[in-house]
């Protein structure tokens, strides 16, 4: 493969499609860019998903310089915006945590079963949702046998969770989303405690989940409690749920690789152009 | 190493002190028979871990045979129950999951701090947890490369999680609790979502529990986050936490099979016969 | 899925070509009914792969009972054997550890330029090469973090190495093979230490090898050393070599459930039905 | 701990023995002045292992700056050397594959027993084997679920290896050595492929090994193929053979962390200050 330095006239004459796959506030230098040259773009950063410029500040530490294109990105997660990506010219590709947060808690968060407030996410996270950069921390023999939680309250993609919840809600959203490595190569497995408005059944919720994920190809609600390499290597995030002394635990999992990175994009491309949303993914 | 079968009168001839490994229910016709010859028993088996005999039946599917010692036997969770533990005839060595999560919760129970019910606890554990019997479930090429809950709201260890912390607060306490099996060897890390009665801040609450905690030999407060790995091999519980739009969230870890049982069982030795408290554990 | 009694005229009406995973004993049952009723057969069991029914016997514990079919069956190793395969009523589908080995030494075989006694294969396999049925030396906290040699000197694929090599090479040739086992799900990496018959230079012997497998879709002759993880989840087998102190160090890696097992046996279907080699495979 | 920039005036004041772990080239520099202050010094590097300066140039593409010591050094392995390491002013400390490979060799070296030119070794290793510095290769993704050979015919614990087995056998021997790294953290597995000058059976050969090794506390020969998982954590050494084809396949494994590296220092310290052997080692 041969790389050439970026020119977005260029890289508009030879693509229709872009992925961005440059690191935040890189990307967003880019992205116009191209987005006013007429390329259709798929930005793999954060710097389209927040509706915010000043909670991107705030999280990023970095002002946002591409403003004017904020307003029209769309967040690319195909269950929840698909009408909205279907059109799009700049779409934000969720990062691999939101992603099975927020289809594990979308179904509650759109019926209105649930307090908003102090959701609980807890999520472990194979070692290469930290990438490819070697850092003492995943040296093998530093993180093999060992399993431990970071950036407890402060990870980046606690604001993305919120927004996106918020919005299926009609209401304000937050959760206490603390991530977790444990050592494998790939996979996520979410585990997420909400307290409903009013008592259900498991049977009640999971009918709930079948029907709001009816349409989506991508969504296996299983009454059996998924693990993440029954979902390894593929597009798909499984999920089902228990009721538990009042609460509802909902157990989400799928591949950071795929459905929580690369094969998502490939989706949003497909309904971007009009084929098959499972094209090349099936 | 010569086996041989098991007789009550000829064990009290031969033992001061017996740490008794046999599975529950079984455990609990031998332990009896040997406390009345006049044994000192460390129970390795659930069989003297709940003080109600209901509550045992409930969990474990079975009456409980040797109600008539169950009043006297201790919690043997030594940083809770260190002076009853010194005089017991009969001590109910906890279960590994159980162990993280009352060292975690017990200094925020026993200053009144919290809500008590629906606190969560969050556990990862490695998979020797799950015994030596080889199964499916933790066949390598099965559990390697993956993570899932399991038990979900049903594990056994629940009620000795909630009787404890009950105790110690002095009020009805009732954990949503979560066990996970993650790819390693050994070693539990529990995360713990907990509703404060107000506002802590995080230097406040580690002061709280380097207060509860400081003669406890083997819970080390930390500030910054550990590892299972930092604890593998010892008998240490790490402990920390942070706060968290208005949650405290808990982080213990130890190694299931040091301080969540054998360990744990020396320790309890130590403290029956007079001897250090980490006699042969430092 | 559904599972029906096995019934040969039954199958042999539905289907064309036959998968059969029976193990082995069982296999050479099934298989020549088949066979005589118009199937194509490709044979996952070793029933098969041994032209004599003796040394079938000698190894394997068991007489043939299908020595009739024994005569025509070719060796399902596309690479060796494409021609008679095209072919063929009966294949008989490689072992793993044959696979990587065979490859690895067939380009030395095949041109005179070693000595064929003596021959070391010391291969490194992860565990699900030991198949699916839980057993102590497979649960998780016995094989991980732990490697081991096992069945040194007597593994059953030693006559199948053997035999093919022997074949290629049309002389007697007689391997010493270690089969290890590595903590990991899947792979095979395969170390074979050959004393050649003059000196040769790697670049030779390089040359040699891409000469050999000019055509072989699925034979990457490499020049840096490969490891397991680049072939994994492919139908390829990598290999490169190296001259040490006169002897030639050949290195050889695949995926043990794909090029190992099924994936050859896909390619084998292909190369029988007159589609191209590559076909589901690429 | 406090760190001190390194005086030798200051140190041979404060100690009697030094343990150095510096990396080569900076060792010699180190040791030397060392030894001329009256410290005793065993040296965790390479520079004091090989006795010809020339093949120490050759091998480690520097030249070295303290010959005047070189002599004197003995080699640290104490099943070989523990005569001249009790009264030793200076002791290399081996290297963790040359420990395995030397005393899975040595038994068979005394004897006159082989043939000393192409002895196979081929080891395999944990990742700790390769330091704690962060690189791509040792990046968790990346070796996890892999397996590979590194360093084919040039690792620099060649030269170690072929210069202990030849002063045992009192005539050069030469080793065909490959390092392969397999996903654990610690642990070596030596497989090692030897021609011998007549043929024996295994009894012969384990009985030679017991009488060579009966004095040696850390040395267990064992007639049942070892893992590395049984030595983890320990000082030993397990050791067994097998016959196959007219070839000795001998298995040796140990943790390279102990065994390898750590132990074998301390078990040197003991040696040279007259405590038992085991001290602080079982």
């Amino acid at each position: 493969m041969r790389c050439e330095p970026f020119e977005a006239d260029r890289v508009a004459e030879l693509a229709d499609c872009v992925f961005s796959t440059l690191p935040h506030t890189a990307s967003m230098e880019a992205c116009g860019a191209l987005v006013e040259r007429g390329c259709r773009v798929i930005d793999f950063s954060a710097d389209y998903r927040l509706r915010d410029p000043n909670l991107y500040a705030q999280w990023y530490g970095a002002s946002h310089s591409d403003v004017s294109h904020l307003g029209e990105a769309v967040y690319g997660l195909p269950e929840i915006y698909g009408d909205d990506i279907r059109g799009a010219r700049l779409v934000a590709n969720p990062g691999c945590y939101p992603t099975a947060a927020i289809l594990g808690l979308a179904p509650l968060a759109a019926g209105d079963l649930i307090e908003l407030r102090g959701i609980v996410v807890d999520a472990k996270s194979g070692v290469s949702g930290a990438g490819r950069t070697p850092k003492l921390a995943y040296h093998f023999p530093e993180c093999n046998e060992s399993t431990q939680a970071y950036a407890v309250g402060t990870h980046r993609h606690t604001p993305e969770i919120d927004q996106v919840i918020s919005e299926i809600a009609g209401a304000p959203a937050e959760v206490v989303f603390t991530p977790h490595l444990v050592p494998m190569d790939r996979g996520i497995f979410t585990t997420m405690y909400v307290r409903p408005k009013r008592n259900f059944t498991e049977t009640e919720l999971l009918d709930t989940y079948r029907g709001y994920f009816g349409a989506a190809p991508f969504v296996r609600v299983t009454t059996r409690i998924p693990a993440t390499k029954d979902s390894a290597g593929t597009n798909f995030c499984d999920v089902t749920l228990r009721v538990v002394r009042g609460q509802i635990v909902v157990l989400a999992c799928l591949d950071n690789l795929i459905k929580g990175a690369a094969g998502t994009a490939v989706q949003n491309f497909n309904l971007m152009h009009g084929y098959p949303e499972t094209t090349a993914l099936l």
